[in-house]
């Protein structure tokens, strides 16, 4: 049971023994947790009344388990976790948490607006059995989200939880960017793993690695549509809606990226942009459980108000896929 | 207790006979709701260990009650809702409505992300002894928020609320502006009463109260900074953050729009610009809170991770009203 | 000749003699020149080959004479002058002041990106016969046009220009907006006579109008959609695109706010909406110089690279002037 | 002669014989003009009185000459082209081609507001010696310049310019990115070689070359910031502002990156993005100038409205050099 926790360390924290239990387990190596590798954000199956369908999230957990990814982002912005209740985003970890081999990571979204809501969610993640999490900055105040009050929240959610934090920044929905300044501060802190940086600007990224480079923290791309040029800056992994669908090809550019094979590593690239493109920012997570369907996983509709989308929508997104040669 | 419902009406909704129990109170004009006049949205006091200060909250309303304010707003984007959870989101309603005198209203912000928690969210605060509810955009993905979507959304809540429905529009914290066309058809929903708008296009408010003239639909301004502006295009009533400190004044400048005294109002409005800019969008909540004190108000701290002001900026704060004879 | 120098002021300004030329005919009151009034920003017709066609230019002129229009305003960002060579810009004006009647003010743009052409297109404009400059804030460098750069680049164009400056934001055009505390500090200059502010806030233009209220400064609104708001805060006229086309109704929307007939204002403001919008940013120029053909005006085509219209285009344009009763 | 025409091709173009001298001496090849490699997009220096400083330009150019660059870009955005009279930019680039080695390149700024005068400048542009020219997208409509007006556009002027035209699109600036169906569109033309991109979406910069890569269509990263991930993904060479003053280290990133030594290359990135974002989107052209004086070159003031940086400006300008072990 120790073996997916490589590395994560002994630096210092003061927080409750109780809150130590999976620390302890961390091998004598002092170094963080280590998170590089390849994680689908997972969407959550409801049933015809919304409801969390929990048997087809486990029958997509079945085929997950045989991709070689190292573990799943659970309530990454592509689970819907806005529109799961407070319960519902526990019980879904927990549940994932049970059905995945215990060599694959669980790494749970425990971001809320309140500091206090998500130093409790972080607990509750962590009690079912989450081995991180993953903060999404606040964002409803955005115009006061300046470093200063980042710092202080990331700080006291990474001071109280009982395990690893992931930061995540993800601009296209929280219309904020997690400045850089506030990163290489927060990198100093002993819980505080890595990065989730999904705004795709590769300069920032490669600067957050540079700056980062003596904290042993880790970047991880947030989408497959810069996954190589982010390895080529010296990222460790990715995080990609586009995994939820195509996951052994993702993992296949991954593999190709750490092997030097880079011109096999570009053809594959080029390839998977407009298809990450369709079920990300063109249109949305109801395109992207629409392309689960096609490639046999449970998709279904998405909570309200996500709408389904229009037949003209659908058409455009299966060509986004066979002009590429994936159907 | 039928007094404070103004109109409100008896349109044709398809609805269960259990939620129309406070329709049944509507009065036999056969209007809807009038929602006219000047509401604080109020902030929400806390103690030191960031619990809810009820006992504080109690006193600043004994004050608001005295000033002819047509009613409250419980939790809009001043009330720190986001950082609530929903069980205090409730009892702050039902608190707030037991303190206040029965004459005053009470519109409880009930939005959440997803159109199912806002459907609950809206019949908890009905049941609380809100008399409308105020639902903002849902908005973390804005870039699927289309008309579609949002007209969707919320013909849902307005279907099922107990209690009239106010549109709440406030790009600053959501990123999206309710499309006009949107607004024009739900104008049409019986039980949707009118909009809150606080973007301040001008252009847009008078467009909408255009559009929506043969609806019987009304517009309140969302901030103090355009309020004799909006007047002036025709809406109806002001919800300020601003009243919060300055209420009485706020009050005045409605009652200069609706005696036609332009040239006093015109005065009046200059003055309130700065202090209100200073509490909104250049210094927010904790600017809001901290004015509230300097006026005799309780405000104290936000709720984490909102930060307190700096002392350089409170001394900015102070000069926006003091050299607008505020202070 | 001396009639249309209603006011503007002897204070001191370094420069040389025989700049001053125009200033010797000021009135003896001291009072910087009177801007008040309705101007369209006309368009530029041409000819087939894309050559100014002057013939149909003076034709629109000698319409527009008869409508009781303070003056025009040359090359605004609806006379196409980002398209026009500097000889054209100059001769435009030339051929402008020399059909109108003298009782109508030429106010023309002279902005330019640098500060050393603008001063010099100013001195040409005003030797070209134009009664006042309007300068747009120079933009390309948009990161770089602070308050500082801002405030430097003006008092140099309206240290030397022989004819009062005009201030111009335009911020759908430019990316920016002139700061407020920028326009207060070139309030004070005595050779700054007011600003065209097109961005729309209500809020923002109440708030300049407040701050420059011991200075003399006028406050044209931008466009004809928020006219009736601009004028129950303060301003003092108008540039609007849509009198090109509504030009005796939108002198009428500024006699009936002069007047204090607020309802009536009204009444017409809301027709005038979305005409405006159409003929400005949903279509842009070339759907006002469309309607400026149906309303017996010569409009044409633009130069390239703005388009014509689409003929799907046309039909929204034409329904959005029908709908509101013009056609 | 002929040697620094690697490829550029014979497809039929509808143009005069006149402008045709310089293609035919384009070898047999049938490919398109070989634009690869490194160009520092030069700066301007002015004299005192804000003239074009002709010699020191020159003294620049020698030492430019010394370095590996493919050739220079006069008139980028760092060229404060726009602040430039129409004959300035012409005999600026007529200097440049007399001063340069005829093995290195010439891409020329030939970008106006109409399609009419960036037709004229193209052709003026190549009579001073061009080898090429670069159009940047015309931005001032920038709400009406969709795919349709752009392609308009550039095919205008890819028909009748002498010499290859290179796009170019640098939001920053314009506040518009040249939509990724319009690039595809024009690298289709037989006079379109290539685009500069500026702004540094490392997605679409693969996706554009993804979807030409039928057409022998050449891509340069904008800036040195994104310089190694660019070449990951398939760029040809960079347009780089940082090579005005860092030329030999922006050129040997390129050669690390073109001989696979990816480690070397990532190092060596890595010190180049503070440097970079100093002298564009921190500080700008001043910045750029001011380190120019610090490696040796000329770099002086730029004209206004530009502003010389702060001092306190300048000390964090040059940490940002001195903390990548720069200076």
């Amino acid at each position: 049971m120790l073996a997916f926790f490589r590395g994560f360390g002994p630096k210092t924290c003061r927080r409750s023994a109780a809150l130590l239990w999976k620390r302890t387990q961390a091998d004598s190596a002092g170094q963080r947790m280590d998170i590089r590798g390849i994680y689908p954000p997972i969407a959550t199956p409801f049933t015809e009344k919304e409801d969390v369908d929990y048997q087809k999230l486990n029958d997509n957990l079945q085929k997950y388990a045989k991709i070689p990814f190292r573990g799943l982002v659970v309530q990454g912005s592509n689970g819907e976790y806005p529109y799961l209740m407070a319960e519902e985003r526990v019980e879904v970890v927990r549940r994932v948490r049970q059905a995945l081999p215990r060599d694959k990571l669980v790494i749970a979204g425990s971001g809320c607006e309140s500091t206090m809501a998500t130093v409790q969610m972080s607990e509750q993640m962590a009690q079912a059995g989450a081995d991180a999490v993953l903060v999404v900055t606040p964002c409803f105040y955005r115009g006061r989200m300046d470093s200063r009050a980042l710092i202080h929240h990331y700080t006291k959610v990474a001071d109280s939880s009982p395990v690893p934090v992931v930061l995540y920044s993800v601009p296209a929905n929280t219309g904020l960017d997690l400045p850089v300044d506030a990163v290489v501060t927060l990198s100093q802190h002993p819980n505080i793993v890595g990065i989730k940086d999904s705004g795709g600007d590769i300069t920032r990224i490669a600067l957050i690695i540079h700056k980062t480079s003596s904290e042993d923290f880790q970047v991880l791309a947030g989408s497959a549509g810069f996954l190589l040029a982010a390895y080529s800056v010296g990222a460790v992994g990715g995080v990609c809606a586009l995994a939820n669908v195509l996951g052994q090809q993702v993992c296949q550019l991954e593999e190709l990226c750490l092997t030097g094979q880079w011109e096999a590593a570009k053809a594959l690239q080029y390839r998977l942009i407009e298809p990450n493109i369709a079920v990300t920012r063109k249109f949305g997570v109801a395109a992207l459980k629409q392309a689960m369907e096609w490639f046999g996983y449970h998709g279904g509709s998405c909570r309200f108000p996500l709408q389904p989308l229009s037949e003209a929508d659908v058409r455009v997104l299966r060509q986004d896929f066979s002009s590429n040669g994936w159907l």
